[in-house]
């Protein structure tokens, strides 16, 4: 018997098909039995009528439980009030594990338990569609920048030095000395776009924060690319461009998850260029007009975030902050060398920062100053200082966090549904 | 002016742009100066005619050093006899930087001077080429199972348990625990194909062996799929299906790559289903007939992949080797109980294990048992126990090493050129 996927069950309509999954729910009146079974591609509807089949059959199907793992054989039928519109007339049933006991039931868990389980909660239909939301984001961010001449480059995790700041590094033993996991690709991105002109890296990195909050991750991805020849002004509109092909292809492709997670499609309809551009001395202005405390010269902490990112219906690019909020390698603006050429993107409905960038020093002495008051290790950074001795060119790139687009196009409250396996504060099981 | 990448000088013939790179080399003869100019999606022969353009823009085009960067201004014409088939007539010249004794010339340099200015060393024409191939392998291999129905997982880095074995790990203080940096994806994978029927991770994977071949790295990537209810035979059929498709992406794509690294095509258009398919059985008679003194129950040595690997114009798979030599997932071939329901997949031309899979233990009580015999931590492996407590399937699937693949589809002899930065024994830098 031929085996089906349910996605694929519009294409096999009148003949006979085997689903290989796990019963997601089941209802009977009487006569009708229906299996919702689940096979991962979607759901099928798997309907028996206690007369035509054997009691055997009948019996062995009413007998299912929550996630018991099974094959089921029949005929497709169209039938439109079936989830996906076709239904399976089942003659076979091959149970192959009756499960016990299933922890997740329909009804209301706590979150510390789902988290528990979360090897389990995967299987539900609203972590689910959030994962092939995610998938669809990546996918997206990968296909734009392929198809802009942009060369993939994987970027080391293990690095000698720290690139974001030394308090919130993980350490470990690398033989002989000590290596650092990596928080960002950008620094050997900067080698690599001088190879190929445009260079992206996408790969999980890492911050030992000891935040507990809903947009922190211990482990999270990035994807991040740089252009050599680049200021600020191209940095930026590659990130609105990317911003709204990634939206509208999630869009396009992901309907269905969109409405499982109850997603307001409305307000990501509404993210289209251009994004409103605000530097940092106006985003100041606004946030005191409004009741902020910040000064001139802090940086934003999530509240400002929040507050910047509700004024708005569609991502807003905040450009030009103090160069001393700001790590070593952005490169001072010309006319005012107090502010760094750099952009922060903060997705709309309160979600805040989900993308980081700007031009980087590309002056040898300007960049080996910067290396002695951050009292970076010197010897790590040759070669990164070498960058700018050997062909050097104004560049830039920006580093996108995949986790906090996810929760933002999903509109979740959590950056923790939005990875199958979080890696939170003191957390790493399963 | 218009910049434009070289690869789109096609577009421009008769019209005058910008390109934006860095000398690659310049050669004169008298009144004619050529600039060949690399911006790292091509090189662009620029030409200058003495009598044509002011002295003082001869004298600076004629004053730049191999990876200078600059911006050249001109004219593109169809050259049949420039590389690419497109010449720019040079009318301005903005240099950038002059680059003053750039470390690697033309001249013959060392691996270990190379690999110390690896940053640098990647903007040479056959490492270049050699990371577009990895790139297009990379593409490749998510486009087979993006296409497929297979759901993208991203799975943790932080693990608090082994999966490969415990004398290989690179551990981290995770906040009040040890953490361990993932071997592979595929215990987590399992849950996710569980929840999405087919899925697959594709990320960096860590050993810490302390072993120096040319087929070792410390950090490297796999992709690893994994389908439930797929047995043995259908696990296969997925490995060889996809090797067939990568390197088939690699030759329509790629050409030009692999004319740059002088990789003998024909090899490659060898690859082509169906694979020799050998037991481990067979496969030690082979090797003892050929000299090798391997003794049933032996794992394959490095010598022996070679051979087996030499005998056959395209990859075999050789499956069912001795439980006792692979890991404690591997489901045992329910008819000869010594034998496990795996497959490796060994690279022709001598290159080896390129793809290792079969099917997982899939019944609570033998895994409870092999988890026991391994003295793992059963607590850290709950909730893996747990997937064969709630709708247990059999499933399978593989894990294929990239760098390995990138080193055969090149043709190189080592792995270390087959990634940006590579992370090999003591070595972290650049």
């Amino acid at each position: 018997m031929r085996s089906v996927y349910v996605d694929d069950l519009q294409n096999h309509v009148g003949e006979t098909v085997t689903v290989r999954g796990w019963l997601y729910s089941k209802r009977s009146s009487g006569k009708l039995l229906f299996l919702i079974v689940r096979d991962g591609a979607g759901l099928a509807q798997c309907v028996l009528f206690k007369g035509a089949v054997s009691p055997e059959l009948f019996e062995l199907a009413d007998s299912l439980t929550q996630e018991s793992s099974l094959k089921v054989t029949g005929e497709v039928k169209k039938e439109e009030r079936a989830p996906g519109g076709y239904e399976i007339s089942v003659t076979g049933l091959e149970v192959v594990q009756i499960t016990k006991d299933y922890p997740i039931t329909p009804k209301e868990h706590g979150t510390a338990f789902l988290m528990e389980h979360r090897h389990l909660w995967l299987r539900s239909s609203r972590q689910h569609s959030i994962l092939r939301v995610r998938h669809e984001i990546i996918k997206a961010c990968r296909d734009f920048f392929d198809s802009r001449g942009f060369t993939l480059v994987d970027t080391p995790i293990f690095t000698p030095a720290a690139c974001e700041g030394t308090t919130t590094l993980f350490e470990t033993q690398y033989f002989d000395q000590k290596a650092y996991l990596t928080q960002s690709g950008q620094l050997y991105n900067e080698a690599t776009a001088a190879a190929f002109g445009k260079s992206y890296c996408f790969g999980p990195t890492f911050r030992a924060e000891k935040s507990k909050t809903r947009r922190h991750l211990m482990e999270f991805w990035m994807v991040e690319p740089e252009v050599c020849f680049a200021e600020l002004e191209e940095v930026m509109q590659l990130a609105e461009n990317l911003v709204v092909f990634v939206v509208q292809r999630v869009l396009e492709n992901r309907q269905e998850d969109l409405k499982v997670i109850e997603r307001d499609i409305a307000k990501l309809e509404q993210v289209r260029s251009p994004f409103p551009r605000l530097s940092y001395d106006e985003a100041v202005k606004t946030l005191r007009e409004s009741g902020s405390g910040i000064e001139w010269g802090d940086d934003f902490g999530a509240a400002d975030e929040t507050m910047l990112s509700l004024m708005h219906d569609r991502p807003v690019m905040v450009h030009r902050y103090p160069t001393s909020v700001k790590a070593f390698y952005m490169q001072p603006d010309a006319s005012r060398p107090e502010v760094a050429l750099c952009v922060d993107v903060l997705a709309p409905e309160g979600y805040g920062e989900i993308i980081g960038g700007g031009q980087r020093v590309h002056e040898e002495s300007l960049l080996r100053q910067r290396i002695a008051e951050h009292h970076l290790p010197e010897e790590a950074f040759r070669w990164y200082v070498d960058l700018r001795k050997y062909g050097a060119t104004p560049h830039g790139g920006f580093g996108m966090g995949i986790e906090r687009v996810v929760a933002w196009v999903c509109g979740i409250e959590h950056v923790r549904e939005t990875i199958p396996f979080p890696r939170m504060l003191y957390k790493i099981y399963p």
